[in-house]
């Protein structure tokens, strides 16, 4: 008789944008006539750029014939998007990192959450607090977080690394030696960074403790600041503890193409075995590719023509950016992130809980955002809002949140 | 310090397509002049049919305007799509199901591979013996399968239901209860397959002892049989103890293109909890939607237009089919399949194991297969043969073996 996995049962209440959702839609219900502005999930909302439209249609006719055709993907992805990966993310940026170590795939989420497979189940994680749930979740579904306490919110067997204004929202290093070390810089959800100084404290540290570093670099794009890197292979030593996933959902728009990328250096090893080979094989043994369409558009996000689009486009969101960061201080909150970063980190006023404050926005402002505590129980009483709007509609929010 | 997941390291040598592609690469570097006929791997080679490439190109267009652009996708798939397939493949044959038990993927494999993962880890999988690899890798990847006998070429965990000549590729119900039955109908590798009254014994049984089929449904649009059931849910009782998964690649050419889905009726439970609900889960947790532009590609196949140009596109296939069989007959081959499945499954002659004739074929007549014992110890002394080339290039094939 068939058993169930007991530990997806362990996962409490439902992923966060899921609840989210079910909420819109009840005030949606009841109030049929409220016009939503909607700063919360980090979806874009700009059209993707002209070269890749262009990249994505000639793709489409070579669909079409059967000299051009493309079936089956090559198993780490194609080599011309690898290659311009490589390149550009890499190699120009003075980073030792060979197209044959990076594997393309439909998006940094399923990285971030298959990645822990292919380590022990006892080993044990550390995360900053707050955190992208992802990475806690896929862990708990694999049994690797003990059990969950209620009233601290937190999971027995999971390292947490508070990061809250005491500590400018930068993690320290953890008291209790972690095998896996989840980061992510530029940071969701608070869109506070760490210059690469400090990232070179925690490369040495995994190093020294033979920890690895799953490095997100999803907002990449939105670094503004000449000491905040760009990728975590800018630091001494991060061939042989770091792991960095990359995204063309921000940068690129591509939250609706799904496109992104695992980056294992042939150098992170437990005797003999690298972790670079266990990735392919999970890759050829339970992925099929992302579309040869896909991946041409993603190419194209490299071309000329694409960087200069995307840069603009990035612009947009960073401006809007600007207003909520400007608009919320001038409405007297406090506020971090938005230099680096898409996403803006307010804490509530009057005491009020994430979750409070999400309804209040909700009912008096007709703003949805995210609350901080969904992200992890050191979120609670801060809130994420999101540049990923369009500007008419971000300048909106902002005046309904400061005529509340 | 962290440890990997010993499990991947039992897995036995590389992914079998792998290997095959490994060794093609020597021959051609040895052989720069000789010129192959590719019918090993189940790639196909026709382009996108018409109905399927303009709705492409629309959906391109949309993502180029902001008041269209689409961007993360709903967690379940489209609507759109999810009702076409509901309407399709299930209401208008008759069964039972609704748009909300099915899941849009980006391929069965992906789905084949990653469903195990709702069970629990000491639930005992069944599965034909030749059978797909992704089915038992990825249950090894999980820790599921025990040991491997070398001798045997078996695991110690896994209930092997062999399906040869002697009983006409169709498995028996196995002696020792499983708690999960993979089966494949028609069938990959062997293109057998077995009528509704068969598969109604399979469900009849998985009822009665708790367990639950995974039931692979990525040939059904090859089926030319009346009695040859195209879902599971044709058969009683299916509700309770199956999930189908369905594939765009083999029937509408979407090996590249990626698009396929899981149906998990919400009747299979185990006490309150639903595999229903783990999938959704699971899918919301680690998996972000195919892409907007696929998904309006899938919604295509069933066009009015899309249906008849893809059936003709399957009548290309079941030609070349055709063509192997008989020729294969001709030369004297004991061979099967090929009626109701694009694959034609051939005993190999003179004794020669399945690689000594992978070898022999590809060094005589320049053709390359699939050696049956790829697909586990029964199908040693097997070989299988894909529809999916050329007309032209499966001719010459035929001709070539006739001539060796």
């Amino acid at each position: 008789m068939f058993q169930i996995n007991e530990d997806y049962l362990k996962l409490q209440g439902s992923y966060l944008f899921s609840t989210i959702a079910k909420k819109i839609q009840v005030f949606q219900e009841e109030n049929p006539e409220k016009d939503l502005i909607r700063l919360g999930i980090g979806d874009v909302t700009r059209p993707l750029v002209p070269a890749i439209i262009e990249a994505l249609h000639k793709a489409v006719d070579e669909m079409a014939d059967a000299k051009t055709f493309h079936g089956y993907a090559p198993e780490l992805g194609y080599e011309f998007l690898r290659s311009a990966m490589a390149k550009n993310d890499y190699t120009d940026r003075g980073c030792d990192i060979s197209k044959d170590e990076i594997f393309i795939s439909d998006g940094a989420k399923g990285d971030s959450g298959n990645i822990q497979e292919i380590f022990a189940k006892d080993n044990k994680i550390a995360v900053c607090d707050p955190v992208y749930p992802v990475y806690v979740d896929t862990n708990v579904m694999a049994g690797r977080t003990g059990t969950f306490n209620k009233e601290t919110e937190m999971w027995s067997d999971v390292i947490y690394m508070p990061c809250t204004k005491e500590n400018d929202f930068k993690p320290e290093l953890p008291k209790e030696t972690p095998d896996i070390i989840y980061l992510c810089f530029p940071n969701n959800p608070t869109g506070s960074t760490i210059t690469k100084d400090e990232l070179q404290v925690w490369v040495d540290y995994a190093n020294k403790v033979g920890a690895v570093i799953i490095y997100d670099a999803a907002y990449e794009a939105y670094i503004t600041r000449d000491n905040v890197p760009h990728t975590i292979y800018e630091c001494k030593g991060a061939r042989t503890c770091a792991i960095e996933l990359r995204s063309f959902s921000k940068n690129a728009g591509f939250t609706g193409v799904r496109l992104g990328a695992a980056v294992i250096p042939k150098d992170i090893k437990r005797g003999e075995v690298t972790l670079h080979q266990l990735w392919a094989r999970r890759h050829g043994t339970k992925y099929n590719g992302a579309p040869y369409i896909v991946q041409r558009a993603g190419e194209a996000v490299y071309s000329p023509q694409g960087k200069e689009q995307i840069k603009d486009q990035v612009g947009y969101y960073m401006k809007n950016a600007k207003v909520i960061y400007e608009g919320l201080k001038e409405a007297g909150y406090n506020v971090s992130g938005g230099v680096d970063a898409p996403y803006i980190w307010l804490e509530t006023p009057k005491n009020m809980t994430s979750w409070q404050f999400f309804d209040y926005l909700l009912e008096k402002a007709n703003v949805v955002g995210t609350p901080g505590s969904g992200f992890g129980p050191s979120g609670e009483g801060y809130f994420r809002l999101t540049a990923f709007g369009s500007y008419e509609n971000t300048l909106a929010a902002i005046e309904r949140i400061k005529n509340i």
